[in-house]
């Protein structure tokens, strides 16, 4: 299989890149870096990801900036970030992903704990995240030419609690390579419309 | 309770309005017509409406477009009505509101059944859906001064069979007078952060 693994260069991108590497051909792409650069948020950018590609199987998408702060004085243009950069970012890798994957392909998007278990400062985070999942949910239905789509919902990775902790205690932290798994779950297997969680 | 009721001229919004305005004072706002006229998908219009409403102790959403339309060839635009109207509105409501109300006061969205249950044509509505969900889970947590978020998800209405049944087959639809008892639990009552489910 040939897979594109979008946000390649972060702390999940790169060890999804790596368990996919061991048996598939992998791109990778992102913002700064990587085989192909990509803004997931213009969806020009992802068609011409999917020009450069050629033939592709799966697409991961493990990138998406989200606005973390107080919801005391969040505004709407901070909301927006989200709105645009993680789902519409995801949305566009979809939609792009409809029109172009191999028949049978499979898209594989990026939620997370906050979903479920909100935390201070994450109100967009939460509102976002939900709303990948919902997309993926809904769209599992109507993709054609039996594409899949999943979403993978991971807790707080082991490796950015360094920078994190103090807005995850009392969260189990999850290593990156346990996470990756179940990206390699949704790609190789066969179900769709799955939120596949990493606790 | 002074309470303003957005999409107060719909089929769920005239039912909350008559349910509460059995014991509250009721203030009824919407894009063409009731007190005052109110765009949600423009903060500055929701200012607007809580300047001329005065001192106001809740809030409740019961408006917000999404586009209806096959995933096959839905687009990145398409997607923006539901994040502009339905999911910034009520988030923008909900903004102004926590600025706003009184002490203590509370704040009700709509979603709907298509969070879970998706539907032909339904990818924007599931996904907004779960996004104005999801906001009220976190926003709950953060709001300050005692302010309550709950949102109510109902299923198709009995009163909108005529024009959409062919989509929701097989559901079991709930008379808009059902539905409204849910926002006046959540104006009423104490509880935060819930989705009241109508079925």
């Amino acid at each position: 299989m040939k897979v594109i693994v979008i946000g390649a260069a972060g702390t999940v991108g790169s060890a999804v890149a790596e368990a996919l590497g061991e048996r598939h051909e992998v791109i990778r792409a992102g913002r700064s870096g990587g085989d192909y650069r990509v803004d997931m948020a213009d969806i020009a950018s992802v068609q011409r990801l999917f020009d450069q590609a050629g033939r592709v199987d799966a697409v991961v998408a493990a990138a998406g900036e989200v606005h973390f702060g107080p919801f005391a004085d969040m505004t709407p243009a901070q909301f927006d970030i989200g709105l645009r950069q993680k789902l519409m970012g995801q949305v566009n890798v979809a939609l792009v992903a409809r029109d172009r994957l191999a028949d049978g392909g499979s898209i594989t998007l990026t939620s997370g704990i906050l979903t479920q278990e909100p935390i201070r400062y994450g109100v967009s985070a939460t509102t976002v995240n939900a709303a990948v999942e919902g997309f993926a949910r809904a769209a599992a239905i109507e993709l054609p030419r039996a594409l899949r789509i999943n979403v993978v919902n991971a807790s707080v990775l082991t490796e950015s609690l360094p920078v994190y902790a103090d807005y995850f205690r009392g969260f189990e932290p999850v290593p990156a390579r346990r996470v990756a798994q179940a990206y390699v779950k949704s790609v190789d297997g066969l179900q769709t419309g799955r939120v596949y969680e990493v606790r």
